[in-house]
């Protein structure tokens, strides 16, 4: 059996890490699938949101949600989730610096998610001329197509290691 | 035994709810703390976001973090607990629209969160006058005052049942 550790860092190597150098404004990505249900939801719910429409079907039905929802910020870590396994090969891993977000609609018990990103912007840091900030847009879609979650997410990226003396001639801002 | 649905909804009846005519712009709200540990850092990271810097203290130490660091993805879980159980008690619960978040430092092991907020805006609903957007601005510091995630997120807040016919008289956006 293999270790969470001995998998996370097997999984970084093998995925053939982007350095800064890499990424391009417009790059796309699409990560693979997972699936929710009612257990997970209620779970993560009773760990971090215990609010009854995310706990209880019927609690939900009154509610702005008519029914079972999972909280939002679960949401958040299932597309972390899929970013970090299998949507963005960033060297060194995801860093996030902060984020934006918002939840179009809930997610529910039978949806199968998905991420799709694309790179916004890219700027080399002027201070620390070995990495720089990418700001990454992400749909978190369900089975329909349907928009749960947007965020817009600012990661920080290594440059390649012997990049560096080209970068600080880039003139870029922060 | 009382069941996770069962506390949360008593929780809610007990907290004395607010409704949007209760709140007012530069309302403060200070939640109870949460002990963070190793092992919930690591199993956080283990389901939602499997890097070594999450996983491991010393895979973490070539890393940005230095060390053994917390997802923040799993900081504004528990930022979101402490405000579902000791923070914010809003009529109907906490439902988040959206959210501006920043990590300005990790999230230790040895971290003891606590966070304060403070009602930033108000807007009654145009289009839907039994309802309002609440933004709330919150700071997830620990046991030194340190400020470990800064958060700007939107809840929908019901009217206090019968202040509806004022509300649209009211003209605020949306």
């Amino acid at each position: 059996m293999t270790s969470p550790l001995a998998a996370a860092a097997a999984l970084l190597a093998q995925r053939g890490p982007l350095y800064l150098d890499d990424i391009a404004v417009g790059d796309r990505y699409a990560s693979g699938e997972h699936a929710m249900d009612e257990a997970q939801i209620k779970d993560f719910a009773a760990q971090f949101d215990p609010q009854p429409f995310h706990l209880d079907d019927a609690a939900g039905r009154s509610t702005l949600f008519g029914g079972l929802a999972a909280s939002g910020w679960h949401t958040a870590a299932i597309t972390m989730r899929l970013q970090v396994t299998t949507g963005l090969p960033i060297a060194g891993g995801i860093i996030g610096a902060g984020a934006e977000i918002s939840w179009p609609r809930p997610t529910r018990a039978s949806d199968v998610l998905h991420v799709v990103s694309e790179v916004l912007d890219i700027q080399p840091s002027k201070s620390k001329p070995d990495r720089g900030m990418v700001t990454v847009r992400s749909e978190t879609r369900n089975q329909h197509g349907e928009v749960l979650q947007l965020s817009t997410v600012r990661i920080v990226v290594p440059r390649r290691p012997g990049a560096t003396a080209e970068a600080s001639n880039a003139g870029a801002a922060s």
